[in-house]
């Protein structure tokens, strides 16, 4: 019975069957109205053969068929070297059939994340983690693209609270992917942000303070009711496995529902918005590249 | 007699005098031993006659004689177009003779700032304030060209207090030349930091945890006693007049000083720090083009 007790606005499933049907909409009228101008085309590189990224890529090859979005796989033995995946990038930044270009992490270890991420055009990098998008973040520019999962982030937020400006926000965890990019954007919302991690002291304390707490680190149960204010907003980013196998956040549920019943669901909270927000910066980046403008996105 | 209060560990003079010095003896080294290699060459870009900003340039421009580095001006009247402000970039980005590129800022209005940062060569942008270098320092890059006000800002807090581990930073001011970018680099050395800014509710509280206080808002002594921990690192970034035309920071210092001798001084602060930090970002830009390595940087 402990699920009726979760806010039913922090689920990303529900709003993100609602964003994924106006997306669809939206993207129906703009081919109507654009009948030259072939469908959004997002192409994904995956490395390997990672059971768990295997599965990701399948999750959004099917919402792009869903909303009318081509998608195509390049799928490279894990031994590929990093200047032979540099040669793919290049080709699909030059190939203008490709609008959004999604290399799906981890790399395997030989390969450097941050050149592979650096080599992809900003202006097809639908995950904004190319350095050149997280500094357009960082100085607030409306041309960034932002990560995916960070917008997620802030629809939910907004969902049970859609006024951010002053709202005291401690994120937990300091990845570029999460961490560090859903402060930006949550300070571009007016919001207040304190980043925590494994060397901060009295990291509870100042959890305690605020009014959201997006938790990133990637470690079951890790938060518990100490950690939150009563009534707090939580977003659970974790997805883990716990001892049952049963997918789990980073949020020991049970405790953090005596503070507060404003709690992200795992799975079914920040998981599928994240793919919703990936099909947004896909159509985004299609719309720009077409000088394609509608009152929706 | 309050001068000498302050904690002479924190004079970016005394600082930047010893930092120099090195830099010089480097640098002499370097040519010394790489003799086909032409010396350092920044060049500034500065457009129409803001008297502040023309003092700045002539700092730099004096600084650089002192350690052996080449320096050139551009100098634009204020009506240049963006174009035309482009064209200048474009061509400095391609000259062979050129290592590092800074335009000094503020730039007339019908100029877009982050525009022209963005198009400086991110392997010339001696100041880090194109979006690639930003997303670079996000990302925690070794390859990262850091901001000269936040380096010096963090040279500074060094000499005080080495280990910055776990301190809490909260810096006052969102600036991307200084307040997001100090707490970037603040974080990479595993500083928990807070943003406060215009929105933040019960700012003074915040600040009041804080083990370090970094000011950057451009607001004559806006920070008093009750604002800082007994004993804080204050670091004091603004630069303004009172009613005397006397220069002074964002801090009340004679408030403060009751409860921390630990105060940066205004002028003769971060003011020096960063020309200094601008002088090791030219080298360094060289020293990377050339390929040359030494064990000072």
């Amino acid at each position: 019975m402990r699920d009726l007790k979760y806010n039913k606005l922090l689920s990303g499933l529900t709003l993100s069957t609602k964003i994924r049907e106006e997306l669809r909409v939206d993207l129906k009228e703009c081919l109507l109205r654009n009948s030259t101008v072939r469908p959004p085309c997002l192409t994904m590189v995956l490395v390997g053969d990672n059971y768990a990224s295997k599965m990701y890529v399948d999750f959004k090859h099917k919402t792009c068929q869903q909303l009318g979005i081509s998608s195509r796989l390049v799928s490279l033995d894990s031994s590929v070297s990093q200047e032979e995946l540099l040669v793919v990038i290049d080709k699909l930044n030059q190939d203008d059939s490709v609008d959004g270009i999604l290399v799906q992490l981890p790399l395997p270890d030989h390969i450097d994340k941050q050149v592979v991420l650096s080599r992809i055009d900003p202006r097809k990098d639908v995950d904004g983690l190319s350095p050149y998008n997280q500094g357009l973040l960082m100085a607030a520019s409306s041309e960034a693209v932002v990560p995916c999962t960070p917008l997620g982030i802030v629809e939910l937020i907004r969902q049970v609270e859609p006024n951010l400006e002053g709202k005291l926000v401690a994120v937990v965890g300091r990845s570029l992917l999460v961490g560090k990019s859903v402060r930006l954007l949550l300070e571009n919302y007016n919001c207040t942000t304190i980043g925590i991690h494994s060397k901060t002291k009295n990291p509870q304390t100042l959890c305690q303070m605020a009014d959201i707490v997006v938790v990133a680190v990637g470690h079951a149960g890790i938060i518990d009711k100490n950690w939150i204010k009563k009534d707090a907003i939580v977003i659970d980013v974790g997805i883990n496995k716990d001892n049952s196998s049963h997918t789990v956040g980073d949020v020991n549920r049970d405790s953090v529902y005596e503070q507060t019943i404003n709690l992200s669901p795992v799975p079914g909270g920040v998981g599928p918005m994240t793919i919703t927000m990936l099909m947004k910066n896909t159509i985004k980046l299609w719309k720009k590249r077409f000088k394609i403008k509608t009152k929706y996105c």
